[in-house]
């Protein structure tokens, strides 16, 4: 009995999706840096439950790296693009959006990140083109009949590769600027009155004023930005397929969105059926500590204090999950921010680009952390910052409640995300989760024909009424005269 | 090693929400018939769990039956309705419904619904008046400390109930008409251009009229359908709170909505995070049946074949899960309707009253059903539908691949209501799930207000440069007019 009790764990935990007993094959098209950290994750847990994964990436790639041991395969194609080339323009893309004076404008701000974005999307659509228009590499993932594509939305080519292979698609995604993924692609909606705008640091609890700077933040994503030179893409996707077609139509096609945040960052807001929220799926128990750390490369400090140490690389996760940790000094990205949660402990933020200081401003809405400027801060800021969420009580008991509800979901986000890509496998896609609103042109989901169609109906009905009346009181009133005239 | 497992596992299997193992109390505000069959079997769930399930039940209730064999308490309270005369009420309230001729406009039908559920709602309303002025029973239910209230949404009471009892409050619900629950209180949206409006019998794949008629539909349901008789119940809860409130207000504190569907029988739609779809969480593995059975409670017709036989009661799940079931006849129940999904068996319809018809409009969108009309039917018509469900695969198929899809979720309908309940205890509420538009008045949550005040900043803009405009062209004008009489 006890035996037949640890068989079926075992069984539950190697046996894989197919009813046969044999496995799935994964495609993956990654992104790069804390994005390849996020999904690495997913991969490694499907390479663990016995799935064949295939990570394709550049000759130019960064930090997906094939030489670490893992089980997980590497498809290396050259690139047109040399490694220190994209190193040297992510550093001065970065470079240039931490630069960005606090004091700019909001316009000055947002055309600045449009900039950058679409140098990025140059980069990634070179890349692209190094793997589609290769012939021998083409083939050779024709041949391999994999079962899935997992691809971060932010880096397009999975769409692509996708539809070349004939296979599902699967998306892991944080954000896109505005939103326009969601929307555009994925059908979701985000009522600007208690939805505020991503990038727009504002909480759901907003003033008049600020839902007039939520709207006017969503009518400039929706009509002026562009995260990518979108048009570039369209042209290529359409040259490669031999059809026309859209960046945006490709990616629509995705049968699951794996979003890598949750409830207990977000604010709640309407989803449809096919996105699962799987933020810190990364996140783990903290394995024990030999003493306290600090993590610093560059030359030591004069003025260091006897009990700062400094060290090269630390185990970010397992110093969080100390029981004397007290406080998180972040920059703010979502990794972090969620080992943070993960483990209950307050946040002193001091963002730096991209959805840094939106996920800081999420923190602070909720009581966790204490944000500051990278540009104006000065130690003593630091040291109040650090004395509040120490201190002040109401910070480590936030952090708390926002780690008990991370904790306490029904299946772990890691387990639901990988729960979703072998379900695509099993079922070659999950169509009952997709909203029928993808077959509308946006004049139709937005009922605006309907409307239309039956104002005039109404036009028509008072225009008849109207004459009838007419016509009828000008014979009554001619028949009147007549009689009076008699 | 393996007697530990098993006792983990016994552990997992009894211990309760609190960390301390003790458990939960939860209260329990039913609705009669198939919505008891169904919330009952979350009752079994959480009394296997350990906790303490009391329901709260009038004199008159039917089906509510406290005389059954089951660790769960019954509360029942005196009703000024006699249980004969609500079994009379009931009775004759279906008679209504079902006779209601389908030559009849939809106006009629859905007027006399209308009729209908308003007598439904005094009724429960007159049930609900005697739990709560009961002093005697408000005090012991007080005293009693409950954790969470479980209540049927489409039965008003449990929302007062909890406000008085100051407890967090769950529903579980099918649907209301028009949506109309969901959407006022529950803040979901339903874009009638894809999303077909509940008893429409429309499909989610809408013509352009189609679309109109759903259009129409929804303007009707949300400017002139009354599920209830709102005002009464408005007036009723504020005398009994002492202060002006609303039922739809209550309605919208509940911290999480079960609904009583799922996504193998729903059109994909947008959801919040506060919604869990449980659909078909009363199915079970069949148990083994001896023989070919019919349930029939009437006399014995004369010209009944020798291979049909006549049963007072039969357990529908076990036969529709033998393995010699070819097809369903049902009226339409959702209950039934997921019981054949469970076990994959194709439909013949017969619906009768309320969601019946449309549910076997999405059965039959999705290729598993045909519907057969209750007050046109002939025998003949009977023969070819069965014919066509047994013999032609495509049912079969469609109907394997919907009872897949409903066996292949990351945790199980049941387990997922379950878990919910449970959170709620463990945390007094489900906050973080909760959408900030609850906090905004109409206008608000369409941003009408802020559009409002966009254009008349745009239109005071326009006015203060036309003015200018036209104030330098008449100086400029006048100089020159001066200039040329000079």
């Amino acid at each position: 009995m006890s035996l037949k009790w640890i068989s079926v764990l075992l069984l539950l935990q190697l046996s894989c999706y197919f009813s046969s007993g044999s496995c799935g094959k994964v495609l993956v098209w990654p992104t790069e840096y804390s994005h390849w950290i996020n999904i690495k994750t997913i991969l490694d847990e499907l390479v663990q439950r016995g799935h064949e994964v295939t990570v394709l990436t550049s000759s130019a790639s960064i930090l997906v790296n094939p030489n670490e041991s893992s089980a997980i395969k590497y498809e290396i194609f050259p690139a047109s693009i040399l490694k220190d080339d994209f190193k040297d323009l992510i550093r001065k893309m970065l470079d240039m959006w931490i630069c960005n004076s606090p004091r700019d404008t909001f316009w000055t701000h947002f055309s600045q990140m449009q900039e950058i974005l679409w140098k990025f999307s140059d980069c990634i659509q070179k890349f692209c083109e190094g793997a589609v228009l290769n012939r021998k590499l083409m083939t050779k993932l024709q041949e391999s009949r994999f079962d899935v594509i997992l691809a971060d939305a932010i880096g397009p080519c999975g769409e692509l590769l996708a539809e070349l292979l004939k296979i599902p698609l699967v998306y892991s995604l944080r954000f896109s600027p505005g939103y326009a993924f969601e929307k555009q692609s994925g059908g979701l909606s985000f009522p600007p009155s208690y939805v505020p705008i991503i990038l727009s640091e504002l909480s759901d609890q907003m003033t008049f004023m600020e839902r007039v700077k939520n709207m006017i933040y969503v009518l400039y994503f929706d009509f002026w930005f562009q995260t990518f030179n979108e048009k570039s893409w369209d042209q290529f996707y359409s040259e490669v397929l031999g059809r026309p077609t859209t960046l945006s139509e490709l990616r629509g096609k995705a049968q699951i969105w794996l979003i890598r945040t949750y409830w207990d960052f977000e604010y709640p807001r309407p989803l449809l059926p096919n996105f699962e929220f799987v933020g810190g799926l990364h996140c783990k128990p903290a394995n024990p500590l030999p003493k306290v750390l600090w993590r610093f490369a560059g030359k030591k400090p004069d003025k260091l204090g006897p009990n700062t140490r400094l060290y090269e690389w630390i185990p970010q996760n397992d110093l969080l999950g100390h029981p004397k940790t007290k406080a998180f000094i972040t920059h703010g990205g979502t990794n972090g921010i969620y080992e943070a949660i993960h483990h209950g402990i307050p946040m002193v933020g001091i963002p730096l680009f991209a959805d840094q200081p939106d996920n800081l401003a999420h923190m602070k809405a909720k009581g966790v952390a204490v944000s500051l400027d990278f540009h104006t801060l000065s130690s003593t800021d630091l040291l109040n910052a650090l004395r509040m969420v120490i201190n002040n009580s109401s910070y480590k008991e936030n952090a708390m409640r926002l780690s008990r509800i991370h904790h306490d979901q029904p299946i772990k986000p890691l387990d639901r995300a990988v729960f979703w890509i072998e379900f695509v496998m099993r079922h070659k896609g999950a169509k009952h989760l997709r909203p029928a609103s993808h077959d509308l042109t946006w004049f139709q989901y937005h009922s605006l024909d309907v409307i239309g169609f039956l104002l005039a109906c109404v036009a028509a009905a008072v225009f008849v009424t109207t004459q009838c009346c007419l016509f009828c009181y000008r014979k009554f009133a001619k028949t009147g005269k007549k009689e009076k005239k008699e």
